[in-house]
């Protein structure tokens, strides 16, 4: 048996999550391309099927996509101020095209509320024109000083979701129904337990009026937000001059809303159920649920052994590795480290005795089954892991999430945390949303993640900096 | 009935084009970024469904898709000679990031073969690593003078595949195996009759040995390049140093092909199909196939109708339009306009009767039919329709195709035709594979559309314009 290629976690996190990234074909760095990764097949193929379980959901509330120019006039940015300030820094832009200076540069989108902002009011003139619900996939660029794999990098693929409405009531709803789908597809889908909250306004969108995100737990105990849904207010309307009038005929500014996830997913999704062999997916977001190693050492074997893999195999729905000059056990190496949920073994023997042997990808469990109960067995493995593996998740989440009522502590749990040593904790606090009291998190490198849409714990209590009352505890951590 | 807002095709066939695009809610022109456009719902649902049928044939047949960065380092365009001077006209370059001045700008991609070529030298070293099959779904920027929507424009969105193989047969294979793809979806599913065939030299991919493309008429005779499939020989792999051990342990330089289809396809479909009431879409790229529209006047029918309608529906798959304070009339001009292709009107009196009328998009056909027989007939009409507009296509592109025997003939017939004037024809000419005939026709603004796979009429004959002996004729047309 050879080593293994993935560095254990134990050892270093870090490395660990770019060894599994790397032999789970999901990404490779593009160094030539400051920040930026190839998405290789099995990872494109997992973003596929958030894209879809994602893109249902969009369609069956009413959402309908469309395209927007991924260049973007430098001055559209401007009209937001507090927009321009978060993005600025950021900016890829274009100054010459088709062998000539551009009179103005354009900027490659970070994010599209500006263009969205410039066609709103082409598209929009009364309340029978609203709501408008649209949504693009597209791909973005944020220059990003420090980059990682999924995780950020200056260019991701993501989708953005854009609406208009008569109302703030009708968008504050639009807000939090995106924010409720996404949460499903994390926990449901991805089997990644989220907290549903409102982010600080130290932490929210350049020109939002609130954000709402979804807050993961990774392994490490490190948070990542894993989706953002914005309630812009009338920002954007009165930047870009969006108005329209009312049923009783007065002009009014729309109330916009966006909202988006990206290929960050697919790195909250690696480092939340990985393990030391490599990538563990879960069924409903492996793009292939299980794969067959048939194993013979003679070639009188090898026929038989391949005409009964076959016949299993389109019962199964499984991929068989037909591969020439690899051995059983690297083929089982293979895929384990690409994450296959369940491998099939099949030898003579078997064949002989009508079993075959089945392996569960996250515990490891190797059965000796008979084959007529296989077509049964996958379903239950798969049912089975998919909901072990979110309940795991959530119990990590709730052991290494703690309370805290002062700020030393706080300090004092979360200080010498760093993706890499690993032990890092959501604490629960009482803190006041003040840009005052972010700042103060910030100094140990820590920060809030969101205020819990639902009190998860005991309700008001003495905010842990100024000592006014707050609703409820926010939950601060150390974050990607 | 108020006036049609579609500009007959006879009277002007782009402005017909443009009315048609917008009131279908295709696209829409983003006049402030140079030469893009907006996708719209319509057009972006009728993008989707070529990408479904598209995607699933390059599944079933072993490609996976990737992603690449969109930005490329200037110095990689520069390694393939041809490849750059093809391309360097029409850059979009990104000179400052970060609030920084790049050391090395990078392009936008106009193609990613040079992307590529890095990548393929990292993962191919060995004949066991081939054949490598892989596709993108993308944005790419070509900085063009004179744009239209669908047609030309400086973005667009399109899928690139690109493959390495150990042998130039097998890669010619592949290119063959590409082109015949997409003319199955060109004619199977856009009911776009092609035909395919071998671009001259002067017209092949800028750093291809051979491209082939398939070539669709439009309703003015124009010609439009609808897909293209690249035998890209061992250039890129010299220029990016992508070398294999073979199974007999020598090295060699992979043979690469790339081939590609766009949102021009849109387009194509649009001239195509569409006539002067809007847009027909054959029900295969249909986003919805039908559609109806339920009458009533007074407030006591319309609770009876509904109530049928909602019914009839659900059986038929049908969206049952609900819009208030919109006349029947209008709705069916707006479901006209969008080139849905059955619309079913269902009155008090269909409902007493057990009737309802079901109308044709294509032929504008009306009829009574008792609502038993309504799924049937659906089911007939909407195979029957994309039967029918394929036939009429071909019969069109077989009525407008000429022999021409001498370069006076040639210049005859196209001379004086233009996109809007239409007249346009495909003359088969016997015409010698050189860049200066090429150059001869270009002087009367046609090009050699390209040399048909098989001998479409009379076999060899002597060029027109050289005398030479050439295996059979070239299509020859003015083209988009």
């Amino acid at each position: 048996m050879s080593e293994s290629p993935i560095t254990p976690r134990g050892k270093d996190f870090a490395t660990w999550y770019q060894d599994v990234v790397l032999h789970g074909d999901m990404a490779e760095p593009a160094e030539i391309v400051k920040g930026c990764m190839v998405i290789k097949p099995n990872g494109y193929a997992v973003w596929e099927r958030l894209q879809r379980e994602l893109d249902d959901r969009f369609k069956a509330t009413n959402h309908q996509n469309i395209y927007l120019p991924l260049l973007i006039p430098q001055s559209f940015l401007q009209k937001e101020a507090e927009h321009v300030e978060g993005f600025a820094p950021e900016l890829a832009v274009v100054t010459i095209a088709g062998g000539k200076e551009l009179e103005e540069p354009y900027v490659i989108r970070p994010t599209s509320e500006t263009i969205v902002g410039h066609f709103f009011s082409k598209w929009i003139h009364s309340y029978r024109d609203l709501p408008v619900l649209v949504n693009q996939w597209a791909n973005v660029i944020r220059w990003e000083l420090r980059t990682r794999m999924f995780l950020r990098t200056t260019e991701f693929l993501w989708q953005e979701g854009h609406t208009a409405h008569s109302s703030h009531e009708e968008a504050v709803e639009e807000v939090l129904r995106i924010l409720d789908l996404y949460a499903e597809v994390s926990e449901e889908i991805m089997a990644v337990p989220v907290i549903k909250g409102v982010k600080t306004r130290a932490e929210k969108f350049a020109g939002a009026l609130r954000s709402y995100s979804i807050e993961a737990m990774m392994q490490n105990g490190l948070a990542l937000q894993a989706g953002t849904s914005h309630d812009l207010g009338q920002n954007f309307g009165r930047a870009f001059d969006v108005q329209f009038q009312s049923k009783e005929g007065k002009l009014d500014y729309v109330w916009q809303t966006s909202w988006g996830v990206s290929t960050r997913l697919i790195g909250g999704l690696i480092m939340t159920h990985s393990d030391d062999k490599g990538l563990v997916l879960p069924p409903k977001v492996a793009p292939r649920k299980s794969v067959l190693v048939p194993i013979f050492r003679k070639d009188e074997e090898k026929a038989v052994v391949l005409e009964a893999a076959a016949k299993l195999a389109k019962d199964l729905g499984a991929h068989v590795d037909l591969r020439d000059g690899m051995t059983p056990g690297a083929k089982f190496f293979h895929w384990e480290r690409l994450g296959i949920p369940v491998v099939f073994e099949l030898g003579p023997r078997d064949v002989a005795s009508g079993n075959m042997v089945i392996k569960r990808r996250d515990t490891g469990t190797k059965e000796v089954i008979p084959q007529s109960e296989a077509v049964a067995k996958q379903a239950e493995i798969l049912d089975a892991m998919q909901r072990d593996l979110l309940a795991k998740a959530r119990q990590r989440m709730q052991d290494n999430t703690v309370l805290a009522n002062s700020i030393g502590e706080v300090e004092e749990i979360l200080g010498s945390v760093t993706a890499e040593k690993g032990g890092g904790k959501f604490v629960m606090a009482h803190l006041k949303d003040d840009p005052a009291n972010d700042a103060r998190i910030k100094e140990f490198k820590a920060s809030v993640r969101n205020i819990p849409s639902v009190d998860l714990y005991d309700g008001p209590g003495k905010c842990i900096l100024t000592g006014e009352t707050v609703d409820r505890r926010v939950v601060i951590a150390k974050a990607y």
